[in-house]
């Protein structure tokens, strides 16, 4: 794709904007646009708008479940021509021909090498191969250098490193082990540029790597439809410690269902949901995009 | 130290004894006699005679409840002036001070930055960082490359990175990421020269990097005093799968227990516990030491 920089952001729902995804851009990377559980034909539009003009590339990101249950969402995405169309947490992807229909390149998010098999065979261009210390929704079962290593052995074409990637190390680690390139989650979503709200912010700023749980309990809270392969890694809080592993009870509790959506209106993250990965320790400011990614990419 | 091969091998209890390190230090790198749960001074001085006349530095790695519990393995290891001693899985780092008076090296295996700072402090001269995808007992907290990305940014001097890295791909990576060099447990575990029963050899053969789970189960099945903060990563089987998560009740279950003392004896790996981490999916045929090795470091 003629990069300057080895780095596609995460398209992160409701923190990947049009905004992080130009600053990317701008920044030598390919930008990306999340819509998340809250994605909409309105908000694409909106945050593409955003990014009307980027000087480089900028692709999309969306959610399997979601595109399915928004009519136009996908439509939208095909129609605006992204320089990479990524849809993850499906199992069918069937979407993919669509795409290939229209020219776009594909990407999608693997867990497993038989995800990176069944994704390759679908034809999809660039295998996202996430690791479970990864930030936001994804299947906990490698970690991301077993999963790099075994996903490049068993396919050919692109791969690229996700989750726990935190610095000049992570990026260069990865480029040494063959991958071609990085996405990048948790290390830009406290950027400048990011859509994250100031309560999310100051909780990932103040966050050790040790920080992190993977639990569905903010999925059941939320009565978000997430396929149980895919709990989300977030920041330990009040709500994770009361309700992870006790979801059943939750969905029984319209009351503490009402006190998380209450604390997520206000933005109290010692209740509301802040997706995280395990290199959260080492976002220690609020910097743009520029700055993290001169950082990140000083050594490869 | 001098090594050819930046490598070190995991001292695997049961596993890597006289012959194993010997092979590796024949390789060019640092061999490591493991003395696991079942360590006593007899098997340490026989696996030290198996080593006698390597052609290379040798060490030796303790389990700390072990050294405590056996009166003479700790003066033992520490009169055979090793390479290496490593002594992990405790929180008093005293051992350290024995060591440095002896002027023997020191190592410790670390899972989080704390434990980095703290190994630090006690001036162990090498932190192993230890990554939750690896195999055998461990605390299971960061994966490996955001560990390694945290550890090497916290605390100055040498750190190996552990835990998962099954190829040449990950040994780049991870030297690419400042590690000194890497410590091998899984990758080696199989190979020709190792102690594993045919059993364990076999399981691990067959099995895939999704095959593992982090488990209590046998440390409790088999009435070993394993601190809590450190599960083993083992190959999913019938009694992890009966068993984790229930371990109370295993306790209490004197049948269940003696059904896994007779597995073991009878070196069934459907009960019997197999220690590996993610990277065994890797591990497809029995090889000895220097052919691995040769492989593992190709790229290096
Ligand atoms: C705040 C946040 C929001 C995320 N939202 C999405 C999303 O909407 N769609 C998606 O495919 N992945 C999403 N992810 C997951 C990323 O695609 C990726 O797997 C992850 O960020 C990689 O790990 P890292 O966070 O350690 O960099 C999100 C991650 C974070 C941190
Ligand atoms: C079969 C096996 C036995 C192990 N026994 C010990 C041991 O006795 N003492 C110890 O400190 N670590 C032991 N470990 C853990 C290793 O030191 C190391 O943490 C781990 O092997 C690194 O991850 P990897 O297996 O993915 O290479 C063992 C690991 C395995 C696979």
């Amino acid at each position: 794709m003629g990069l300057r920089l080895p780095v596609v952001n995460a398209p992160m729902g409701g923190v990947a904007g049009g905004r992080l995804a130009t600053a990317v851009a701008a920044a030598g990377g390919l930008g990306m646009i999340g819509m998340g559980s809250a994605g909409s034909v309105e908000a694409l539009a909106r945050e593409l708008a955003h990014a009307a003009g980027a000087p480089g590339p900028i692709g999309i990101g969306l959610v399997d479940w979601v595109a399915t249950a928004r009519p136009g969402l996908l439509e939208l995405a095909l129609a605006s021509a992204p320089a990479l169309l990524s849809v993850s947490f499906g199992t069918d992807l069937s979407w993919a021909e669509r795409a290939r229909a229209a020219r776009i390149r594909t990407a999608t998010q693997i867990f497993t090498v038989d995800d990176a098999r069944r994704a390759h065979d679908a034809g999809i261009d660039v295998l996202v191969a996430r690791g479970l210390e990864g930030g936001g929704h994804g299947a906990p079962e490698l970690a991301t250098l077993p999963l790099v290593e075994a996903v490049l052995d068993a396919v050919p074409g692109p791969v690229l490193a996700a989750g726990g990637i935190g610095s000049a190390r992570g990026v260069t680690a990865m480029l040494a082990a063959g991958a071609s390139g990085v996405w990048l989650g948790t290390a830009l979503a406290a950027c400048a540029e990011s859509l994250l709200s100031p309560g999310g912010r100051r909780a990932m700023l103040a966050a050790e790597g040790t920080d992190t749980i993977v639990t569905r309990a903010f999925d059941v809270g939320m009565e978000l439809p997430w396929p149980h392969r895919f709990p989300a890694r977030v920041l330990r809080n009040d709500f994770t410690a009361r309700w992870t592993g006790h979801e059943r009870e939750l969905a029984d509790d319209a009351r503490a269902r009402a006190e998380l959506s209450a604390a997520a209106a206000a933005d109290d993250p010692r209740l509301a949901p802040v997706d995280a990965g395990q290199g959260v320790g080492l976002v220690t400011a609020v910097r743009p995009v520029s700055e993290i990614l001169g950082e990140l990419c000083s050594a490869s």
